[in-house]
């Protein structure tokens, strides 16, 4: 009686340092504290929950979602007059891997994440996942303005420099492949080294079957470079 | 002052229809009709709204992010013990261009987009794009839980079949792709014919200039698939 009275009482005082911790964060109260505990679990310390492993991997495929509807809301907002193209790049530079990794960071996520794996590859995805996965049950726990709310206040005003953003250098492969992550096309790149001589990398761009690309340089990644920038004027001219 | 008065009344009229038009397809009234204007118009059809050219590219780029949300939300909360990799697949089944064409062709669009194009490859990427389009409209004229409660009622209860889409079949390549959408991934394809022999296509998947998938088969698609197959045996094992 006594040891599970003791234990009721680590428990609880377990939850309270988490709850106040997660109150820095967030910057309200969770009301659904198993989501958050969810939410920062990674696969490698998957936990047995009403007879199910759960982990954080459904909640970061949710808020991955949501936070993409958050960050395109406000730039459709913050950029009346830009076109869609300028929008969808802007995106794709504040949602992606190596960004949604620093912004872990930055609020301080980091040893606050439950894993069990010193994989090096895997160590530089658990913190953006559990990141996705935070918003994922801010949204569950609190609703779509709550979480908009946390992402605007938190994460967009202290955290992100848009003058910088914008500034960030063009890479036509990158931009290729939003655009066809946004229209869902399959593009595929071909490279091949044709020689000796000088601008010896050749790469197509291709689509459908279709070359819609062609590039050539010094090297695979250079020549891929100039296949996609063709391919983005091709995409352009001819309204893909 | 008469020439005045009858071009007010006429614009009237045509907004009654179009407001009585969009009240079917909705469900609602809608309070800024402009929003909706804006959302069926194609391209190729834009006009001139104070002062900056407006067509539905801007709106196609929030709805699409809105869309996902829903989408992703509802099958979580459809689905509770499955896992990341099953609300992948459905929601990649659902939120793709030919299904979002179709769907649009069924909530009765296909009449109501304003476009001055005859591009046969264009005009197949209209509808899905007002679709998406008025999903942002919805968003931004009533909020989210109402563009929620559209999709719901009018797309997800009326013309989604689940049981039909769980059992569709498995898509090697479409899985690998939807992969390198959610995590951000670059993948590249490459494919070669190997000399007359049977099986004599191959292709390998390439990630970060590594292999992660090697595939042979009769027919490039074929040595794809396989290929394709084998790079998520890798990422499963792997955990990239």
């Amino acid at each position: 009686m006594l040891r599970k009275l003791l234990a009721f009482k680590l428990l609880n005082s377990r939850n309270h340092d988490f709850i106040i911790k997660l109150r820095e964060i967030l910057g309200f109260y969770p009301s659904d504290l198993s989501l958050y505990q969810i939410a920062l679990t990674h696969k490698s310390a998957s936990y047995t929950l009403k007879g199910e492993r759960v982990n954080n991997e459904r909640l970061e495929f949710l808020g991955d979602a949501i936070l993409d509807a958050v960050i395109s809301d406000f730039l459709y907002k913050k950029y009346p007059n830009e076109r869609e193209g300028f929008l969808t790049e802007m995106r794709s530079k504040i949602v992606n891997g190596e960004k949604l990794k620093e912004l872990a960071v930055k609020i301080k996520i980091e040893d606050f994440v439950n894993q069990k794996t010193n994989l090096p590859y895997t160590s530089s995805r658990i913190f953006e996942d559990a990141f996705e996965a935070l918003i994922g049950a801010i949204y569950l726990d609190k609703g779509y303005k709550k979480v908009y709310k946390f992402i605007n206040k938190k994460i967009i005003v202290k955290h992100l420099d848009f003058p910088k953003l914008e500034l960030i250098n063009h890479n036509y492969k990158s931009q290729l492949i939003e655009w066809s992550q946004k229209t869902k096309s399959q593009i595929e790149f071909n490279s091949f080294s044709d020689g000796d001589s000088l601008n010896n990398f050749t790469s197509q761009v291709i689509i459908n079957d279709t070359i819609i690309g062609l590039g050539k340089g010094n090297s695979k990644k250079e020549a891929e470079q100039n296949a996609a920038q063709e391919a983005l004027i091709t995409i352009r001219e001819f309204e893909y």
